[in-house]
């Protein structure tokens, strides 16, 4: 019974069909009319023109949008505990070039426009100190926190304000999204995101993730990136197709209400364990030394998160019956 | 009937029959047991113990061995039609961190030592000139000539001698050893190669190539630079499926047989208008533009190489009838 | 009469002579007599061979000196207050590749072995985390304290004992040394110290920092990476004749122990205003606006370092009597 | 007597003197008033607004302004002998983060629009081919041949029209001046060229070359570049006042008309030996392996380029007698 991540869900078969759909002979790369109709496909999703391309990892997609953003001498405010910070082996220094994280604290991932407006507001603004150019978060959080459209928004505004681009790592987009109950654009174009990283591969996609555009003017600089980072598989055909069987009959946002639901009944079983609010597929407990053991001994695997904190990750595929146990395991400690 | 690209070609059935049985909850990135069996797998097929990862396209594959064998400030030896030169959109200095590429001219991108080390020789020793570190050859080149292990082995000697890392690029290695009916060893780690990139995607994989390391001290920090190039995919479990699929049974060189006996088919159709020797899977002739009309005029997809030449590739799926039917079409131009 | 910077005052009589001396016909580059001389002229103050090169900035020192013990993917552990981290406008990631920063709190910007340990502590040993590579520490620091030998040989053990390089930033090495009575080996090299960037424009030179290796295994690449920097001056003489003109009778030392004599006479004149202890040439003092302002209503000059707080910096030439009558001015605060 | 390089020489006394009325207590980096004065003295030189700043070195201003206008993605067209491609240790392609150099053949090391439009024309544009974004040359070029106004203003005319950047690797800038007789401005602004790598310390200078932008666009981000790359000296007015004194009375024009008139005498006695026209202060000579050892024998110091060729340098100091000595010398082999 495993909650370690999401990554190590199976992918779903709605997705699988669609790669087996896709498999003739077709133009390469991204010349096929699959991948050549990303760009119409997500921009009716968020109800206007936007630009999209996949890329076969999270980490691809933010250190692309990051360099999209920031000049090699330049800065991307993030929180401290931001994936792309802890996570990615440095992949945003390498896109970019070796632009400068600038960490900012803030309560469950989540950073305020006060707390990045106060550490941006450190930095002296000469040619000794790096200068910030982007904002980047991510929605839902490392913890599982959602931002609203207008946290967001404020957050834009701030970005905006100060000539910085917005970067929104949204591995787990359709969590957050499943959450509000908004839409896609509300929590991103319409408060001054200018990319996403549209995750699809935690929610049931197989090898594709979107990366999405508000601004056109970075679309061009960022497929020649794609390719200069060996990202553009030579049999597109098969990404595209993944994405587009999740955006039907909306089955990215289907899965990861799914995952969510699951999570909140190990949320609601954990009570005063939780170290975060549990807002979409993450739960964050404080336990025992002894009652991780106990967990792990009726059958539960999950990540040791710290010291007296342990990890649980649902996803689209949790047993429901695992859940359940898993529920009650909890609530007996 | 499209002759395009071995790219364009479909997905072979035991690939996505591998993929469909890795579909269950595992673990994560290359933590799976597919993915810790690819060194086991190749060291096999290679006789002796090899390092091996998977990457999702031959670009990163070739990038990233690149930046093991040379340093920011070195350079990299190689034909001037080399794909790494030509088609990988700067991956390679990308990679390398600016390395640079030292081009030497030689028949249908084959190198000779002799060319080589005259282009090196060329090179003053001093901190103004950019040194070599690194040789890569392309087996099968990108005009469909095949190397043999001698001609491997002399180039290794080169190297080794000069103090080079020494990379092949096997895009298409398994038209090369389908041509020369050798062993995977016998052109590589016994003529002094120190990786390999050998390529998956053109014989019937989707999304993996490997990378094998025949030098241990080469890849832990290839497996960081992987990470960070952003090629650690989440799921990884599918990519190591597709190998090991392509390597049950040597379906890796039943295809790649079956490509080149359809591009022998068509090269004994073509006669004087071969520009290059046939070894592989890709054929390059002579024809008016009037001719090539008439060719896609019946039909057949193909590409515009140069003023009055044109490519034409087979792969594992090219049907018969296709084949045979161009066949006709070109001796009968 | 400025107390801005040590950066704003002239150069040695002594350095324009060894310049003028300098001044024929000679080899280009670092071929000449002087710059050959570097390695023997460090190898006897250091008693033991050395070998060293010049650079036109610390900055340039420091970065080339990161960039020797630090992999692109591997990260520096220095503290918050590091030049390197503030005020080199990114330097050390430019000539790194993109390494990271990681930044450890300590009291006046020194770190201590705990603090340093506690936050290697806190990166897993996988590929998702930048894994550090060296520690760079500054003696003197930015708030113009001073490592004792036994201090740096502490953190000196701790690097070697988990692998990383050992770098200090020396831009007031002098000063250091000036102040501790001990021998620049004991600082360094007998501490644990790989390569030091040790600083002359700060104590009388023009444009000339030395960059000194304790192990010869990195000068090689450092001497291509430093002409790959543009740093490879083409008349590099006039540089070494600095060098030799700031050790010849240990005119640095001399010119250190001036700068450091005139700021302890201004930290005995501010008693409890002190922010951190005074041991080599800056002194940050606490003052209200309003004294701030008085200050320079009688005519100094000084850096705002905070709210509340003042940057004064003595160098070898701070006038005497410039010096004593801001003392009495602060004393009468 | 050394016709080695112009490197070589020494410093002239006016430099020196500029340097020495520096020498006082200053604002620090590039904030003294000598350093501010850069873009109004070179706007006075060029007849137009434009933005000057100083940099130690000459490969440190091509390489900057290759940054300036290139993306890491992009290539930068020059002549197959350009001193950015052979003798700068890889400079452009660091500062640049990896931009391919795209080689163009041409007599003497002068590139023409029709080769240069030739090579570029070969490039398809799509992701796979590194496309090119900036056309530089050498005036006076690597073999002392001057591109004329008229020239450089064809090339410029091509480099717009494509929307490339157009640099001028002013090395010898002062010596292709000096032999047309025309102003600075009709040799770069007016014929088209964006940033101008102004040579001043082979001819006369110690360490300040300045790199003029004709285009305010580019000059923030270099000034960031320029810090990033450790090339901002804190003692930056001494670099300034270098720069001053070589503007002063022309004073680089009439070192340069020095240099030129003695290379003038040393081809005159030349004749059919001369490898390539002397225009500037280079002389490529063809000698046999018993000539060239004769000219040592007499106590002539120079390069041996190739077999069968040297290259002599004169430069503002070559002693008149030594430069008849060897005209003489030469005439008489």
């Amino acid at each position: 019974m495993r909650f370690f991540s999401d990554n190590a869900a199976p992918v779903h078969p709605a997705v699988f069909a669609a790669m087996a759909a896709a498999d003739h002979v077709d133009t390469a790369y991204d010349g096929d009319m699959l991948s050549r109709g990303l760009d119409a496909r997500f921009s009716a999703l968020f109800g206007r023109e936007v630009w999209a391309m996949w890329v076969p990892t999270g980490t691809a997609a933010n250190a692309l949008a990051c360099a999209a953003l920031c000049q090699p001498y330049g800065g991307i405010l993030c929180s401290r505990d931001a994936h792309i910070q802890n996570d990615e082996g440095g992949a945003p220094e390498f896109y970019t070039h070796g632009a400068k994280l600038m960490l900012v604290d803030g309560d469950g991932a989540k950073v305020t426009p006060d707390a990045v407006a106060a550490a941006a507001n450190l930095i002296a603004n000469d040619v000794h100190r790096v200068q910030p150019q982007a904002l980047s978060i991510t929605n839902a959080t490392e913890y599982g926190r959602v931002y609203t459209p207008d946290e967001v928004a404020a957050l834009g505004e701030l970005a905006h304000g100060r000539g910085w681009g917005f970067h929104m790592d949204g591995a787990r987009f359709a969590n957050a999204v499943a959450h509000l109950g908004c839409t896609p654009a509300e929590l991103t174009v319409e408060a001054g995101v200018d990319v996403l990283s549209f995750g699809f591969v935690k929610t049931g996609g197989l090898s594709a993730e979107a990366l999405v555009f508000f601004d056109p003017t970075l679309v061009d600089a960022t497929k020649r990136r794609r390719k200069r980072g060996g990202h553009l598989l030579s049999k597109g055909r098969y990404l595209a197709a993944q994405i587009h069987a999740m955006l039907t009959d909306d089955l990215w946002l289907q899965t990861a209400r799914a995952a969510n639901a699951a999570a909140r009944m190990l949320a609601d079983a954990a009570g005063e364990r939780l170290v975060h609010a549990v807002e979409a597929n993450e739960i964050f407990l404080r336990v025992t030394e002894a009652e991780a053991a106990a967990l792990r001994a009726e059958g539960f695997d999950f990540y040791d998160w710290a010291p007296g904190e342990i990890r649980l990750v649902t996803h689209w595929a949790s047993p429901a019956d695992e859940v359940r146990t898993l529920a009650a395991a909890i609530a007996a400690l």
